[in-house]
């Protein structure tokens, strides 16, 4: 990590200076200011760029990256046979070169974090690692509903947690809990406590499909997914709940005074016909914290966050017959200072001390030639490929849309499909 | 035009060389075939790509393009007080300038021909013939029911169409009636038959809101906007009916049996929260030509036909409750072969004597990394970036995403746009 300065750079709205020290942002000051520090910077000239922090996606299963277009225009059923049948056949391997892939992916849209849910968890450390993101892995368990399996989970994850304490700094290990329908009641209360003892995030997918809110009423006296969390303790602030698509009032009421992080994955719930009228007014407004993610690329097929954050606000627009649904704001803090709080890392935003986790977006493009704000023609206009570089944690992961190393990634990524196709 | 020659480029799945003569496809062959005809090819080397029809927007306004953002998450009636604000200051100069914008965005974005709905057409035509393309330019009926308008109007529609018979090749002009809200009957019965004398296409609004079918049948002893243009003895295969989105069984029935083309603004519909629940399957099943648009970039933000295609698949499969609606196949038929149609030109395939505007598309990124289709892959999981260069009539508009005098149409652009804000 070196001593970088962005100068020039347009930064809430004014011409600025950034310094970064380390991998952290020590100034912001008005373009030009004479600082007199003694270290030598290496300057980079952001005239007619602007800077925000990096995005954060929330839910995703990096390692589904080449799984993309495997199954389209089949029903749910037909197409997670498709799935299981790839996942059948991958490998540690397979997860290391397809996790670079979607870091690769994910530099090239501008998220610096992503909050990651697959198996091989140490592949997909040492792919992000490589590639200079801040990855938050977790272990997941997924018993489904063996109590044999449940036991070698314990012992695993309690492996893993002690090999995740030798990390380097920048990783964040967490524990996920698959779902309620694949994991023993026993075992979620067991990962609850022991991601609360260690004080680890727990990572759930939570109230995906109608489906799954019909069996747990069937099974647990009357009770939604959520009730019955909550329930068995499960919910607080330490929850990352992917999907909580399908609310009762009484849902949005839970999530919202156990203070848990919603994470709305539009493009998966729209693909896969699990629904689309997520309630976001509402959650925000009982006081949960809302944030986005992609989901995995074999249901949302990529990991771009500008395209979610613009399809999540145009939906709600359409089914509120609102257009001042989700505004603008609101819908950039979702991608970056929601997450930051979610996962209690100085990240998404800018301002002295935060890590410097920074998109550089050029704007002397037809997309940002009008009146309209920065954020509305980031968001409704433009495409990723504005994004000119990205920092993460003090280190340029891409400079002028070049990502080191891309033609092998790719290369080597085609060897270990080509092994299972 | 000169005679270019694409070499081994994915065509349609297999590995090929297309000749292009003039403006049109000469030959299809297998890559490497020997041809002995004497003339002298440019030869590009596509290795690593596949060709596609060139995309159709059917519906837009293009000088729009330097509106987007000029009103963000505030209801219609406020939006569109800013955006008539902005219009009440824009002339002729500005429509040229702002119509190479949204040329250049189409270009960049893929769309080869493009059908527009606006003011100072000439300068608008000037603009697309300079960029390349291939547009068909209405001129717009839009009395706001004053009489005295009306006759202004007719005198000066004739005058267009006289002056459009001097165009070049490559624009058509049609007929626009605003909307039947917006223009007095007679005045449309007026343009309807104008239109159908002069074998010219009529390019129309037709139930984009709520309010405007309420309104309708208020006014019209309850019938529905398609019913009243129907009883009118407007609707028939040469009317290209814009939105479509409000519609009644019976609507449905009447647009099918008179071979309408209705095309899909979903992104507008979105934004502007007018609505999501178009109507494909049944129009389709119907029998009526179902095609694509962006509408201004004022309601949507871009004119990108790629994230239109994407978002009007989801929205299907999302609202419908099944992950097959809206297929690919027809999906990239909405944006190509079927605007051949509705324009009656021989455009969106790909085949011998057809006109030659095409899409080469670079597969060489971790999007098409995947056992997933090409059409899979470019609309669910690529971005418009992937356009590696773009032919329209014969020649290349965009090479290597370099459009010739990119800069200077954005720096002429920002200095009318720095006159009205």
């Amino acid at each position: 990590m070196g001593n970088i300065l962005l100068k020039n750079i347009v930064c809430k709205g004014a011409v600025s200076d950034i310094y970064i020290e380390g991998n952290r942002i020590s100034k912001v000051v008005p373009a030009g200011t004479s600082i007199s520090d003694g270290y030598e910077w290496e300057v980079t000239d952001c005239s007619g760029k602007t800077v925000m922090p990096g995005f954060v996606n929330m839910h995703t299963h990096a390692a589904m990256s080449m799984m993309r277009g495997v199954g389209e225009d089949i029903a749910f059923h037909d197409w997670i046979d498709r799935i299981w049948d790839v996942e059948s056949k991958i490998d540690e391997e397979y997860v290391y070169q397809a996790t670079k892939v979607a870091c690769l992916e994910m530099i090239k849209t501008g998220t610096t974090t992503f909050n990651d849910h697959y198996w091989h968890m140490p592949m997909a450390h040492k792919a992000a690692i490589e590639m200079g993101l801040r990855p938050v892995l977790a272990y997941v368990i997924c018993d489904r509903n063996d109590p044999e399996e449940s036991e070698r989970q314990k012992v695993e994850c309690r492996q893993m947690y002690e090999e995740a304490m030798t990390w380097n700094d920048r990783s964040v290990f967490a524990i996920a809990i698959h779902a309620i329908y694949s994991v023993r009641e026993e075992m979620i209360v067991w990962a609850s406590r022991f991601a609360r003892e260690h004080g680890l995030k727990v990572h759930i997918h939570v109230s995906e499909t109608q489906k799954e809110i019909k069996d747990c009423m069937e099974q647990h006296n009357g009770m939604s997914p959520v009730e019955y969390l909550d329930s068995l303790g499960v919910l607080g602030p330490d929850v990352i709940a992917a999907h909580t698509l399908w609310l009762s009032d009484n849902d949005v009421r839970i999530l919202g005074e156990r203070g848990v992080t919603c994470v709305h994955n539009v493009n998966s719930n729209l693909k896969l016909a699990s629904g689309y009228m997520f309630r976001y007014n509402e959650l925000r407004d009982a006081g949960a914290n809302i944030c986005l993610g992609t989901d995995g690329c074999a249901s949302s097929n990529n990991l771009d966050m500008l395209e979610t954050m613009k399809t999540s606000a145009m939906i709600q627009k359409a089914w509120r017959e609102d257009p001042s649904a989700m505004p603008l704001d609101e819908l950039v803090a979702m991608a970056t200072a929601n997450a930051g709080k979610a996962l209690g890392l100085e990240i998404g935003k800018i301002e002295e001390d935060a890590l410097a986790d920074l998109l550089i977006i050029d704007t002397q493009n037809y997309n940002f030639l009008s009146p309209g704000s920065f954020e509305a023609n980031l968001v409704y206009s433009a495409h990723s490929d504005c994004i000119d570089s990205v920092i993460c944690d003090g280190e340029f992961v891409m400079r002028e849309r070049v990502v080191p190393g891309e033609k092998e990634i790719l290369a080597q990524a085609q060897k270990v499909l080509n092994k299972i196709i």
